[in-house]
């Protein structure tokens, strides 16, 4: 327990999200974070600062983020901008002795995150990285099965995180769609939280190929803000030169094999992130538009009964069931896995403990998305 | 806008979900509900009082909610105490002219009810219930559509709410098991909310005819709290004279007929709330197990596509879409339709307006409940 | 194994179904089925029973059952014409002694289908009854667990068997909706399978009470066949005196209650018959739109893996696996059940052995149906 | 109309999966089929032949399929024996200007699919292969729908064939496990449906890049027959030398791209062969465990009212609706796909067209397997 203050920087849709989050876990971990308060907002430039403060309910806020960074008060710092700027600003909170917590990706590349991860580590720092899907209580139950060999050897991992807002070729060019800005496109922004799961729940990608395509080659230029929403009264078109789909194999060092899909152009589907794990005694596959439910099959069970049992987390039995909602199928909302994530963020910087996943996971994230880039662009399989 | 004390009286497992939900609307309404806030807790006895305000983050408690009720600077009072005490607390509540959302059933009986709906009238209160599940962003897109005219003229309503907790033979003897205290058993408990959902979509109930039964006649005495865990030590069996199981005709006003079933004794249903409409132009399906799914069909599809639609909601074209999450399929939990509800009730202390469900409805649900009563005991029809 | 001549009554739908389940009878028995043949198709007038003949692949074929009846050599007689006329053709069958499939349901009413049953017995004709859903492997495994006790005892059944090619007003008013042809509608068309899986799975129904209502009150006169589609020309409309919607509730000799509901007139559902059946220690849910797939839920499942088992059936360990298809999943159709009824009643046949179901399950069902409407007419619960 | 007389060669699975199908055929298509017989089996040795002929309803047959092919009486040879010896037949059939109906994959490679192409059109026969999944009426009304232009420009293709049972590391070394006979393992078994299927719903594949892997390295030498069901009695164990699982990326010539799965150790799964194809206009998504269901979405649907459509398959306005069954929702099982495609191939013969898909189907099939092992062992992309 302590007190601690904490700095948030970026008002758009997922730094509201961590608001949001902040007040669940003052809600579902109330004891344990008493002391814990989010203090300040950062947001580029003065109106947006003060629109985003009064919208997430900030008191205080600042349109420069040294500002806050420079705060003696404020001990962690959430870092929720567009990827071109998470290094110059981690870096810089390193400097003051923050703890980070920085949303996916890490950074533009894995040089770059190698050197953010290592600045974090020589200061000391907790930190955090938002891969959030994995503190979703089913992924936290899939893991604790695999991590009791419930799985056997495992041997095939598929993931696919598809959604269809892209589709729309008067959708704005926001940041997402620039490569100077976002890295890659649905690949950074979509197939970073795959390949996290892989590693979390698989081990090390070893090698990866992948092939990409682009489909919606010009938007309009956008005069808003970061999100999905599209703004009119522009005649301008900007190039779009980042990839709308990547299909990826991937082949893991413990001997697994599978892939990985990314994509903003499939009609109908709105945030399917799902993926599958194979081993020799288990199978399991979950699907966010269905957050409570993990499907799930053994070898053990009784011939005649052999299917995917579908189990609807919740209640004591099942992770952070207790501190949540503790009967099954209350239900888990897009909330739940970032109040988690800021918990176990906050629990560590209050414990002097790491947190997990961490730098080390966006540099080994980033390293598997340049070797996916490459491997576009080679033509070839490439070595993570 | 302007300042608003909110004051809780129970702190149990509904009770700490109205404290998260209170987090979630000022995450979610953050501007409207700056001056909004959640201030005292009242819960039975001081140990527990005192606990309940470590779990659920309140500064300030009471073991006498007639204390809560005395404050000058409470103008809302959430009632989340066992049906039992509804009455009690809630006529105090009127009387000094507090605001108040009652937790449902709104009291034991239809008489009480309208006792309770009759005095907040005079006192021209402003009066809530909590149906949550009304709230819910599928079922209030349902019911825009339903306005709409989408349905045509609806002939059915059928609803399911039904639980496997009671199947344990050894789970304790709680209140939800004790006429005296509960009134009904998942009669009241779960077929409140599919009576109230019936009524909400489709209209009045005119007649009703049930059957019920119970399977599990003693249970042991539990000496903890009011929720769904065992506890153990103890030898002492008490006798469970409520009804396990619940099987109900209705027919409406409009011509419309169909069904309610209830029930704590289904293995393998968590917290399963389905209902179905259909109509002469279209039907809707919908399963709080997947809060973010509506199956949707409507005879204007083409012929050869006819079949159930998977809605995901979510986004700037669903009911509080831009406040919950913006992008469909991202997560509808169990907190949202509680702070839908809680907004909607502030909202309308704040703009002196009648909430809505109100007491009004409260009564007609238990009107509805106690004709089911009536009809099991005479094996016969009854009127609501 | 011996010689068997089967004659065909009616052309219908259902006729043409239970031509094509003996060909694939043919192909999954085929030993045991070797001297079966389908011989002779009757149909009501020369022309209709020439283009039955060509349509179904029949050689022989005539206009007048009476003739088909009096032939020597058929001993195996399947009636499929609409109900009102089972009575007539069933008693003159089993004058001349021949053995008996006859749809459902059995007759018009329980006193005539007991008429129809004592004359089968007194004749010691083997007789069965079309209630093919039960004979669908999925069906078969849930029987076979609820004979093992896999559910404990059973305390609620459910079922609900909906279409919605009613909701067309200008569908031809067809037998389907005529009260001295069709005896009812909704009921005793689609109820009846959902009253005789009751009888299977649970036992019998002793006491009912049901409400029906009829929303498209007249038909075009249809001047073609039996079937459901639309034929054009007439501007003369009649009127439908049957249900479109009929909602049940019941309770079983052993204790256990719930319902069935039947209707036309749901927008979306075209063949969606499903059934739920909880005991106290197991729960099973089966939807004939996925014909493979048995939901089941055991109470003796591990704590964190509580929920419902989605077993594909097929293969060596289910009902009929090896005779149907040997690999789980492969699928089942709408002509599997109805071959493996044909089967189980000329194997029956061949062995002088009861089938099952016979005409005392068509003569308990047809109690169950008189039970349902007189407890609409008297609006009473009503005994069987 | 006409004369056609059919030999099977090979009583296996699949040759029984034929030979009902066959009865299918002259229960859905009775008129055009009338003069067609299915005449002579074909198995390896006396004792198969004859158990053959008993279990599948033959009066003739031939341990010696050149036999079979001499005769003169047969038009039209299904062709249903492990791979490797599909060319020997084959090209022996069309030597005796036999019509052919081939099971998949063609042959062990594409130079060997390429010579039985160019000798059978050499021939003017008319030849088929057993891609009996495109035959489904779900998977015929999405090609419908692409053809008409509902998908807009097609940019992903996904598909998915996985199995269990090959988790079994007791189960028999079949003919499926040795690359001599099989030519490879899950690849060429499921994973040749996935690739005709990405040609028929998408076009030509341009370039493929795998990985395999083989868990189960060693198996029981059977003495038994050719089915997935495990034999007794060995001791003896052979080595396993095909793929248990691969994973590839295909890009198309029509600039779509994506990948497909085969499996035989993925736990839970049955038979599930799904896809899904994405295009800028439409989405869909196809599972054979629900047969009768086609997800659909179109940009074209109402902004609220986005999502997947589940269109249940039947009815006249469905493909073959009228010849399977008449009904949306009663029920396409395995038989179903088999009895379209003999069907299609019968009528081909008679009416001296070409059927579809044909030995050019089989052999680029072959093509993009021999390009998909190649890429494997280059560990690089191949064009096919």
């Amino acid at each position: 327990m302590g007190e601690l203050n904490i700095g948030l920087i970026g008002a758009g849709l997922i730094g509201r999200t961590h608001s949001i989050a902040y007040r669940m876990v003052k809600g579902f971990f109330t004891e344990k974070t008493k002391e814990v308060s989010l203090k300040v907002l950062a947001e580029e430039n003065e109106e947006a600062a003060r629109n985003g403060a009064a919208n997430l309910g900030f008191d205080e806020w600042t349109a420069d983020y040294r500002e806050l960074l420079a705060r003696k008060d404020i001990r962690l710092v959430i870092v929720a901008v567009p990827n071109y700027k998470h290094k110059e600003i981690v870096l810089e909170a390193i400097k003051h002795g923050k703890h980070v917590l920085c949303e996916k990706p890490l950074a533009m590349n894995a040089p770059d995150a190698k050197q953010i991860f290592d600045a974090a580590e020589k200061a000391g720092i907790t930190h955090g990285i938002g891969f959030n899907y994995r503190k979703a209580p089913a992924v936290l139950l899939i893991k604790r099965w695999v991590d009791n060999g419930m799985f056997g050897d495992i041997v095939s991992y598929r993931s696919s995180f598809i959604q269809d807002w892209g589709i729309d070729e008067n959708g704005p060019l926001s940041w997402r769609f620039q490569k100077k800005l976002a890295g890659s496109g649905s690949l950074g922004d979509l197939g970073s939280h795959a390949i996290d799961m892989a590693r979390f729940l698989i081990g090390e990608v070893s090698e990866v190929v992948g092939t990409v395509s682009t489909h919606v080659h010009k938007r309009p230029i956008s005069t808003g803000g970061l999100g999905h929403k599209q703004d009119t009264g522009t005649a301008e078109y900007g190039k779009v030169d980042v990839d709308d789909i990547c299909d990826v194999l991937m082949e893991f060092e413990n001997g697994a094999q599978g892939g990985m899909v990314s994509s903003r152009l499939a009609p109908g589907r709105k945030n399917h992130f799902e993926f599958e794990v194979y081993g020799t005694k288990a199978g399991v596959f979950f699907d966010w538009e269905r957050p409570n439910e993990v499907l799930f099959s053994s070898v053990d069970m009784p011939g005649d009964q052999s299917g995917f049992n579908r189990i609807l987390v919740g209640g004591f039995q099942h992770p952070y069931g207790e501190n949540l909602w503790p009967i099954p199928g209350m239900g888990i909302g897009f909330a739940e896995p970032f109040a988690v994530q800021l918990f176990e963020m906050i629990d560590a910087v209050l414990n002097e403990r790491k947190a997990s996943p961490g730098f080390y996971d966006g540099w080994k994230v980033n390293q598997v998305l340049d070797a996916i880039e490459s491997s576009v662009k080679k033509r070839a399989w490439c070595k993570v």
